[in-house]
């Protein structure tokens, strides 16, 4: 009942959401300095009929709006980020970025679409919804710490019962939606070793210590991790993304910056690797009497979606019937890592995945500066949406 | 006699020597660059009885001097260097370099000051000399590959006898002459390895083709040069000076740019270093299949002073018996390169070394921010080479 | 019906099992060289009612028996091995190993205990039964190339619609069973690399090509295949088991032999280790000048468990209802390789698992000097074939 | 007139040096089990008109002999080694080894046959010597800690003013004596260094630590001992001549063992290396979790030959106008290590070369299995040491 009408007006608002998406595409800001967009938000929120929207919450330009239903029931939290990539785009869309070297690249324009027209929606229909709804538009998805323990922090979470979320997928076709039980996305860590060593000359290599020497033996060590000690049928990657030690050529380089990024999927394993890169740094230090200074962040946790609340969305899913939809299917795990995974360790929830892929089947993947996204996978979106909230609030069901 | 007259006369112009060089220190230009210095060495000679200037030389502001003596005799060159370092000083003295970061940290201020006097001396008793002397005034000593060349292809050596040439040494101790017969200072080589991969996103590496891990194996790798393939009782060394793979920590790197520096003291040395990076950087394309791009250049050659020369050197300074000499003595090789041993391979010579350690005992090393010399080794490095010149030039050695 | 009868059976036969397994364990063979275990299986079956004993078949002592059910129906093959580890016994058993430095250490003795008597007891009621059962007696499981594949090649799979073997596991608890669909033991990959250098003296390096060094690098190198090379979420690993560069400490190494192990899940993945240890290899010798010779041998696949037949097995051991089997469990894939892998690329088939720990709770792991089975695992093993083979051939069914 | 009747006495005497040198060549004994050899060498003293014969000095069989010049003058101590290397004769000599796997394959036998005929000499010629002469034939010069260190302890030097010592070389023309001042011949020091990991199965490296991964790391980090820590112009090698994991293909090793060679020029050289060693050992425990248990002992040390005693023999040489001596030549340093340098460490004294290279131009380095001298060197080595007798100690002299 609920859901027909929700689909049904979600079917009208379809343009508006792909304008929206476009306007927002095309004034893309980078993470922890989105103020345009969350003006933009506020200004959208001001003649629409819910109960509260609270702006610049947790102190990073968050906006979370309530939308009370007319009878009790739980209440469940939504979720879409808003932030860009610091990528130039090359497109060449119509729409495309107006901001120097700044892109939304991994479709959360799209997200904060449907999100708005999905939440103005809802408040239309309010006096048909049980319980509460708690719209959550995040800053920073992409940049660590990640905008949700902020909010997180503020208080977002409170009485909420459930969490849900979506990302759009360029790779994945469009009428397929994915999901899975458990561990979903990796966790990520990050970390940062100074690597000190003792500067000179290039034909006195004795009198100085050479820290690119150490920091090619570090590296070279680092391989042991993943190769020797994790379980072959466990998951773990450990990449040096930055080994700066640009120098001249003739002199030693006194000092090397490495920045590396691990990947995990259960805490288990996550913490053998800090514990391997603590000990090659200490060895590094014994080896080569180089002074290390090394910064280890677990940053977004492993994604877990609960397994009963996973569940519930793959049958309101698949109940709902959605004309687009040709499929609901279980996803293997996913290689990367995402802030929602914090709101997960939290309260239960479930994170799950709309197709995308463009109709031309041309897909770049996402943080790619030709990234683009099939524009129906927003009112699917919206629609995949519609029916899990009915599903816990349609005001009929009891 | 005609030593006896240039001691004199140098003696009475130390405050102008010191002058030149204080003027020329706060005055620093960069290899290649040195227009200013160009200037005022050409000014410098506009009142000077030499018979001949040719400026621009070999077409980098080199300036070639001629002083014809009055008798038929040999031709022997005389050379001193003009260009400053990219170095930011910090010794704070009164007279301290004007152009940021730029510095005259290696001497060639006091090689220029004293041998322009020195050149206005001899032009001054051109009557008294035999055979011909040829000053050359030498732009870009420090940056590869070398003013010489330029000045050699320009015809700088032809129709000479000999050639001498002096460098101020701050870790030596004031009052004493060095020398040393045969190879002296090292040849160098550089080499610039663009290591080509494939990017990615550290959660897959498998996709990707990482350059930092190729990278770092080659570095290790490359320390078996001179571990393993090198006569121990041989001298070698291999620096990479630049390992250039800044990137970002979750992004698997592309591509990696490395800088190497090698030093030998014989050809067949040289050879077998360049052999081995080549046949390391081939393995490295099997090994890893990345793509390399490997540019290597053999450009400052040994050092090779000549035998009979360096000792007709060695017994002018001894029977000179300059006051301000305490001792002249052999030195062992000396680590840096210089490109004076590209005159070396063509014409006889010796490049000797004149103490210039401060006066209070603390000296930085060369190309140290701090670097300074005590300007007594100026009006010393005069006498000196006016002795060389003499030995071979007095008109009334017969 | 059947089932029942061979239950009621084989509880009666189980002390005979016992008797048979303790007198295999006391007279251990290794692969390849099972005489007298051919013999006594020869004997055992002389009074035996079954339709065909085939001995030697393949050549290296396999012996097929063949049981033909009263009705036409389909050939189902049962397999057990029988040869044991080159490992000196640590158990302290009464029955423990006669055969110094032979141990049957993985468990072979039971398979071959529980299959001899219940072959025995399938003959005896041969009446009952429909279609063809072949008892595959294995030899050399444990060494490459693997006695299946003799077999395979001498036509014991002619005709057979499926296979079924049984593993006991000393890690798992006894009462449990486990099975699992697809890829469930990992396929391995053996080889030898000699990596030739030229000896020498250690104070003349130069003269000389290390090969300690060439092979420590290629041992690093390695690394990267599984820390880099292959999807987080794959499973692979790849060890140097043997690194053999014994020599004199100031004798340079002309020669060091590596022998080395991957494990893989997957032929892809297969693939990939084998075209980068060949590519290592190459780059070794561009790197080192060394000569390499590889040897690269694939060997047990991974191990595929036909999804129907282990659903069929799944099921009848649930409906069979065994008094001792507490659960019947799916188990993640398991890292050893088994040559029973080799059937199961040619006929579906399914491979389980029964638990064998010992009552004390102490187990000591497959191939470990104190490895040892709760005897009850054999009656179970009996009676969950029993269960299977039942399922396939009751004569009662249609 | 001393050097006179010794030349001409060696003269007469060359035949029976050759016999000797044969008879020792056929009955080689391996270092600190020379027992054959020394009742030969006692045997052979029974009949010469020495002062004494000490045999078992120093508890390893080293003999020594006394030779009282009739007037007061200077002790003087020449020495001679006498053991023999583990290698197996491949020469096809007439008089090769009889004793299998044991070879005189770097003179000692030629060193033994010619001081033998010498001190004859000499005895018969007491009356004219002056001062002493103590002739050392020592044992075990090959293996550490080398047959000198025992010979000192138990007094050998008591009294001696110089040391003198002779080594043939076949790489050196025959008729060239070859000296060096100062330090001539490198020191020695030799490490073992047990890493011990924890053993396991192939396919489950996380429950392993894999010592091999461990020994390669530390292989390649080694290098950067010679190539970084040392300076260009001075000497150090490091050699790992054996690196034993031998093991089995799919089994992790538990523990490895390496053998180390070090040799440098100078003191301060061997104690960079040393504590370099050192390091990357503590480095490896911290990197790997492996436990590490390193024996570093220095033995032979730098082979230091006195100036004037240097000086004193070059000249005697010059002097001496020995028939067969072409030439007197300064040598490079010579990459061996010797343990005559443990005498130079406590008395003045020299050693030097005489050249044997085999008649027909073709010259088998020492210790090779096909090594050879040409006996002309043995009269040589007689004569020349004659003469430096005879410098000290012509009674004639004052």
């Amino acid at each position: 009942m609920l859901l027909d009408n929700l689909m049904k007006k979600l079917d009208e608002k379809k343009e508006r959401i792909i304008e929206i998406r476009r306007y927002l595409h095309e004034h893309p800001e980078l993470s922890f300095q989105e103020e345009q967009t969350a003006k933009y938000l506020q200004d959208f929120y001001e003649d629409v009929p819910v109960d509260s929207v609270e702006t610049n919450f947790g102190g990073d330009r968050g906006v979370v709006v309530t939308i009370q239903g007319a009878k009790p029931g739980k209440t469940i939290a939504i979720r879409a980020d808003f932030d860009a990539l610091p990528i130039q785009e090359e497109t060449g869309l119509p729409f495309a970025s107006k901001n120097e070297g700044v892109m939304h690249a991994c479709g959360h324009d799209g997200h904060t679409a449907y999100m708005l027209v999905l939440a103005q929606t809802l408040a239309e229909f309010k006096n048909e919804l049980k319980g509460t709804i708690k719209v959550i538009h995040q800053p920073a998805e992409e940049a660590p710490p990640g905008g949700a323990i902020g909010m997180i922090n503020a208080g977002v979470l409170d009485g909420v019962d459930a969490i849900i979320g979506i990302h759009v997928m360029s790779n994945m076709k469009t009428g397929h939606i994915y999901y899975r039980s458990g561990n979903t996305q990796t966790g990520r860590s990050y970390f940062k070793l100074v690597v000190q060593g003792k500067g000179g000359h290039g034909s006195s290599p004795h009198l100085a210590n050479d820290a690119i020497i150490a920091a090619s033996s570090f590296v070279m060590n680092l391989q042991t991790i993943v190769s020797r000690r994790i379980n072959p049928f466990d998951t773990a990657s450990v990449t040096i993304g930055n080994l700066d030690g640009k120098g001249t050529f003739n002199v030693i380089k006194d000092s090397v910056t490495i920045e590396g990024d691990v990947r995990t999927m259960t805490p288990e394993t996550r913490e053998i690797v800090e514990s391997e890169v603590r000990a090659f740094t200490e060895g590094l230090e014994k080896s080569f009497g180089v002074t290390c200074h090394l910064d280890y962040l677990n940053d977004y946790p492993v994604l877990n979606n609960h397994p009963a609340v996973t569940e519930h969305v793959r049958q309101a899913l698949e109940l709902a019937a959605i004309p687009e939809v040709e499929a609901v299917l279980e996803t293997p795990p996913l290689p990367p890592s995402e802030d929602f995974a914090y709101y997960l360790e939290k309260v239960p929830g479930c994170f799950f995945y709309v197709g995308a892929m463009p109709a031309s089947g041309e897909a770049y993947p996402h943080h790619h500066p030709k990234f683009d996204i099939n524009e129906e996978s927003l009112v699917i979106s919206a629609k995949a949406m519609a029916a899990v909230i009915a599903s816990y609030c349609d005001g009929n069901e009891n």
